[in-house]
This record gives C-alpha cells, structure tokens and sequence, in this order.
C-alpha cells in the first residue's frame, strides 16, 4: 500500500477478537482505489474497554472515524453523538465517523451491503416478496433495508416470537406502510429468501429454515461468509434454486463505509 | 509499503501539528527491513487531550506503543508507568512502549541517536572533550548520553545560569563521577562543540556560540535538521572545522525506537 505519512488520515476497526478482519486491507485497498491520503488499521478492543477507548480516540484531530465489528455494534451506540433513525431503531451501528469538532455520528451499513450486494448481482428486490430468517443483529439490519428497498411484503421467522414481534414494530416505527408478516420456519411463496441467522457458520448447525419448502424459482441468498457454501445453499441448488453467497454483503459495504466516514469522492 | 492485517502491530506517533512528521515513513521502513508486521500512524492530538488519548491507547491490545514529539516530550512522562533513570532525570521522553498489560514504560532516545550518529560517522566521544550549548529539552537528552559515553569533560553554555546548574546537577545525581562545567559562549578548547539550542532554525536567528572562537581540530555537530546548513555550521566549515550534521540524530534513533517499543529483532 500507499506510503504512511503525517498528513495521511487515519481510521481503525474496532474488534474482539481483531487477527481475522479483513476491512483494514480491503478499505486501504479502496483508499488507494479512489486517490484518499488514508489508512486503516485494526483496534484490538475488549468490552470494558470500549467506553475509554472511544473516549480517546474521539480526540484525535487526524482521525476520520472507526468500523464497528463483533462484539461492539450494539454497545457502541451509546458512545456515539448522532446516528440516523434507522440505526437508532436497529439498536446497532457497524460505522461511525468523527466529525471535525470531534462528535461521532453511527450508521448501519450492514443491510444496505447486504441489498447493494443482491441488487449488484443482478437480482430485483423492489416490488418483490422475501423471506427472513433470524431476528437478532443482522436480521434487524437487513430487514429495514429491504423495506427501505422496496419489497412488496417482508416476512420475518424467528424462533423467539418476542424478537420478531419486536422488530416488526420498530420497522414499522419508521415505515408504518410496510407490509411485515411474522412467519414460520416454511419460506414458500416468497420471491427472495435470506438466511440472517448465524446458523451454517459451525459444521452441525441445524438449517436455519424447513429446505423442503424451497421452490425453483426463489432466490436464496446467505450472510454467512465462511464456508461459502452453506448447507442451506447447498439444499437450495439441489432444488433448483438460485443462490446468493454471503461474501458480497461485506465486499459492497466498503465504498458504503468508506463514504460514511466521510472519505472524500467515496461511495457507489 | 506491507499489507495490514488484522494481525498487524500498530504503533503511533503523537505530535502537534503532526503533518511535518517523518517518523511513519521511516519506521515502516525499518519494519519491513527487519520483517515485523507492524505499522506506525500519525496521531494528531493537543496538549489539552493528551491524557485522554494515552489512556485510551493504553488499552488497545494490539497497540505496542508511540513515538512522542513536540510539544508533549514533557507532558507525557506523568502519564506512563515507569521510565529509565536517565529518563526520569531528563524529565522528558520521546517513546512510550506498551507493555502486554497496559503498562508504559517511557524513554529519551535523543540523546542516544545523537551519540550513535555521531559515532557511526566515524567520530570517537569516549575520552574527549565536548562542548554544549543549551541547556532545554534537547540539550538535556543528549548531555546524559555523551556523559553515558564516556566524554572526559562536559561544558553547558547557556544564558540561563539556572537551568545549566540544574542540569549538571541532575547529570552528577545519576554520575557522580562526571566532570560537569558551566561555560561560557566560547566554545574553544574542547573537541567536540555542539548546538542543542533551537537557534538555527529560523532564518536571522543569532548564532548559538561565538563561532569567532571556532578551531580547525573541533568536530561541530548540529541537531537542526532543516536548513541542513545552518549558520553555525557554514562559519564552522569556512573556519576548517569538520561538520556534522542534524539528520543521523533522528535516523539513527529509528532502530533504537523500534527496540524500546519491544520489536522483536530490532536494534543497532
């Protein structure tokens, strides 16, 4: 990469544990991409911590902001100064910018990757019906930004009745014209179906839905990185389906991240 | 320069203003000539914040530590853990290391770089006589350090009679053994003069000793590092006097900095 000086802006990922992100290396690779004097380097920050962290790098007049990453989206909210209302309702942020005067303003991009990464790959998602599975961090993300996208009826299936009910209220806190089912674990007569629970990220998860119900024209889409194929992905191409792999909802969010940071000339 | 990772060791420089600063430049350098997967970032922080920013440094867990310059070389020894006594004498330091466990441990290595370029320029110290005018943060590094290598005799020659006594006395708290005097503007009779005052920099300074008194047998060393020729050392030169310049006091300092922050295989 680009050599490090004194007028080169800097930004960090926040994390726990912090050897396995790779946004420092694919933000930096963007930072040249676009011609932006920046660099991103990894924070190793434990919950405790977080707060004093914060704190002091909020101070640093050369410092443009911070990724947020597991365990920090939730707690980091509350250290922050702004964010917009849908991060505000998702109760998580995976971004946040350090304005000139040193406030640190949250934003959510999880959801909007996810969407960009579908939309990018040449699927529709305004106008159509989706399936999702999961109600916790990545599922609230993800279904504010398929309502904000456009789809014509959004049903969310979650184990815990309690969550889904919760986040079909908070969806409709902000969108009260949104259609918002609660469902079961059958995602039939859906157009666009989305794994948005962490099972398949551990070799003997159960499927995350019933794949018997999954029908040749659906469209099933993962959030799951690693493997790259799920056993749900792979039940889905058994039956025809189309599939949609999780690496693409992080690979979209970068110049999404690189623009909330407010790097300028960035975005998609 | 390297790719950073999420494994990659992250070191800073704190400095205000921070845009002149060429420490990161030289010591990714070092970092990719001796094959450590670390990086060192420009932190611009003010006095008034200093503390703030240490503490929140202090608990990033992948942090190894910060180089320190203007104007928080004296500043930040209250804020660290322990330092050397040399350190703790000077009252100063310029790099911070991070223990594992939060600890920081400051050290002045100033006075060390100096001495190293010196000598690595092929001059000898050990058993002669020096000559230093000033008496403020700089000139104090490098007073203890030519006395830790073995000058015969030292001669402080500032306008400030206070802070030369003091200074002596510090040195003889940690050399008992030291031959300490406080001089006068004329710098004659001694091998090797040096200018640790400021006086240089700005174009029209007056000149740091009575160059009049300058002989060809003296080693003239400067520590001002822009003009490269300064006044000083242009009347040095026309009086056949040898010259060593400001520059090898800081690149000599990088393998010494990267050893005090605890990289592993760094050194001279």
């Amino acid at each position: 990469m680009k050599e490090i000086t004194g007028t080169t802006r800097v930004y960090g990922i926040l994390a726990d544990p912090i050897h396995h992100v790779k946004t420092p290396q694919r933000l930096n690779e963007y930072f040249e991409q676009i011609g932006h004097d920046g660099v991103c380097v990894p924070f190793h920050v434990t919950p405790d911590t977080l707060a004093t962290v914060v704190e002091g790098l909020r101070r640093l007049q050369n410092f443009g902001g911070f990724i947020v990453t597991v365990p920090h989206k939730t707690a980091i909210l509350a250290m922050t100064d702004d964010a917009s209302d849908a991060t505000k309702l998702i109760g998580a942020a995976n971004v946040v910018r350090r304005n000139a005067d040193g406030r640190l303003i949250a934003d959510m991009l999880d959801g909007e990757g996810f969407v960009r990464g579908v939309l990018t790959a040449g699927y529709e998602v305004a106008g159509k019906t989706a399936y999702m599975a999961g109600a916790g961090g990545a599922a609230n993300a993800i279904a504010f930004s398929l309502v904000k996208a456009g789809v014509a009826r959004l049903t969310i299936a979650n184990r815990t009745g309690a969550k889904t009910e919760d986040l079909k209220h908070r969806i409709l806190t902000l969108y009260p014209q949104a259609k918002i089912q609660v469902g079961t674990s059958d995602p039939s007569g859906h157009d666009v179906v989305v794994n948005a629970t962490s099972l398949g990220l551990a070799a003997g998860d159960a499927l995350p839905m019933d794949v018997n119900r999954l029908t040749q024209d659906q469209l099933v889409c993962e959030i799951i990185m690693q493997p790259k194929e799920t056993a749900l992905l792979q039940a889905a191409a058994a039956r025809g389906c189309r599939v949609h792999y999780g690496a693409p909802m992080l690979a979209n969010q970068i110049p999404l991240m690189a623009k909330a940071l407010g790097v300028p000339g960035a975005g998609l």
